[in-house]
């Protein structure tokens, strides 16, 4: 039964821009947060504390997190790859930090260089030092529907690593579709097999648009009861593995369809697209959404 | 319960081509048919029999279908808004015309500059020659969710002017959602509605991408049976009510998932991604598809 409330859990300001190759400046990583929040967006991702050799988009994460507003109701969750990105992001007062596993071996080897187990092994670190200091740790799990290099994945082995990832004290994980390629009849079979050993109010879906099947997707997990979905502002981001192709799913798309379905999301679609806008402005092209560009840029200036 | 077997009715070269100001050449139009004939596809829409003075785009209808390749599984309905074109059509050796009407009485006012019931006694003169000539005739009804001047339409009237159009003689009705604001609770009622008094088997779906709800709501229309589904290869056309924004959802988009979903449609998705890339070099912009982004334009020379 689809749920009757749903929590989007906004992912652009980190997961998008970090794929973005033109570096946006604090003060307008600053104010996309900002009218994000105005939304009433209750979980912003807002920053990644990752090295910024990797991730020079990224270098000014406690910067951001000084800078922004923090509403009462919404909640700034940031990634953290290692124990040293999650004590950067404790003194940054981050009340949630993420973490990002793979459900494919050769996925993780090459994108965090290590294997799952070893990942499993350094998130434990941080799971027990969050937990020791009242921090809530959320965790991704890539890869959920097929690999880039492996191909298709094998649904147990998602299951697996959620579990484990729930045992090293996750609250909720968020099941990704990295490159984008699963249809309906994919997340069915996922659905089937990780909702069979991980309780639904503790399982987040996050699709890419890559091959447009994102809100389908999104759909049948609502079926599945899922009412934790993740969404990028304007569709920020891309995907590295389809240049020029699309990324994250955007913000606007899925809450048009869950303002149709009538589910609560609490989250003003006008000012998600101002958002849009804003950061699309700042990127110089137009926003990637269809809701964005077919409602149109705001008459009222967005920067 | 979803079929196993789809029939992808192809618009592009008429539908999307209409609305798109860049004139494309006779040859270039025979070129893009041909190539979508390739694919597998057994209905392609090929051009409009309406007054050249309304639709620039179309007024080389009949050197178009006096150019293609016509192979022996694939049909190529054209456009009849009335007498007149239907006996362009069958001049043109036309095996299938279409009509077109709408569910709401303003956009039919200005959209074809007559009431329903006035476009109704039209189409009853051509649906009477085309049967005494042995060429069947499929309906269109425009507006099935909601029209850009009324709002929100009775799914009451949806089914009232469809079963009218059926009595005429047409073989197939197709359900248009116009200017793509419906989601997937808004395809519910009108199906549950629709298909009370329609056999599913005489029904199509044809969604615009407008808010980026098409696979949501053509994923619905399976669960309902409906086994006809209307797409625009490169996702051609666009909105008139909402400027920049697309139009037609994309043939390629739509094969994608029913693909996924292991549902067969005997087209291959490779060639339609092919032609897709050919219309839009023509065009001079990139496919408005995701699939077709995200495969890359085929490396063998589309033109």
């Amino acid at each position: 039964m689809r749920p009757s409330k749903v929590t989007l859990y906004e992912v652009g300001p980190r997961d998008g821009l970090q794929a973005e190759a033109h570096m946006v400046t604090v003060e307008d990583k600053i104010a996309l947060i900002d009218l994000l929040t105005r939304s009433g967006l209750t979980y912003i991702e807002a920053a990644s504390f990752v090295s910024a050799k990797w991730v020079p988009q990224m270098a000014d994460a406690a910067a951001v997190m000084a800078g922004i507003w923090r509403a009462p109701r919404t909640t700034y969750p940031v990634l953290t790859p290692n124990l040293q990105g999650y004590e950067a992001a404790r003194d940054a007062r981050a009340e949630v930090v993420a973490i990002f596993g793979a459900a494919s071996e050769t996925f993780s080897q090459r994108n965090i260089n290590c294997s799952i187990d070893e990942s499993l092994e350094r998130f434990g670190m941080v799971t027990q030092s969050a937990r020791a200091q009242g921090i809530r740790v959320r965790g991704y799990v890539s890869t959920v529907i097929a690999c880039p290099y492996e191909g298709p994945i094998d649904p147990e082995k998602v299951a697996e690593v959620a579990v484990k990832m729930l045992d090293l004290g996750c609250y909720e994980i968020s099941l990704g579709d990295t490159i984008g390629v699963g249809t309906p009849s994919d997340v069915e079979r996922l659905l089937d097999v990780v909702t069979a050993r991980v309780p639904r109010e503790k399982l987040a879906v996050h699709f890419h648009d890559t091959y447009g099947q994102a809100l389908a997707n999104i759909l049948t997990s609502l079926d599945y009861s899922i009412a934790t979905i993740d969404a990028s502002v304007g569709g920020l981001g891309g995907c590295p593995y389809a240049p020029g192709a699309s990324g994250n799913v955007a913000t606007e798309d899925v809450l048009y369809m869950l303002n149709g379905l009538g589910i609560d999301t609490g989250v003003n679609i006008d000012e998600v697209v101002r958002a849009a806008w804003f950061i699309s402005d700042v990127l110089g092209r137009p926003p990637r959404s269809k809701v964005a560009n077919a409602m149109g840029k705001p008459n009222v200036p967005t920067r």
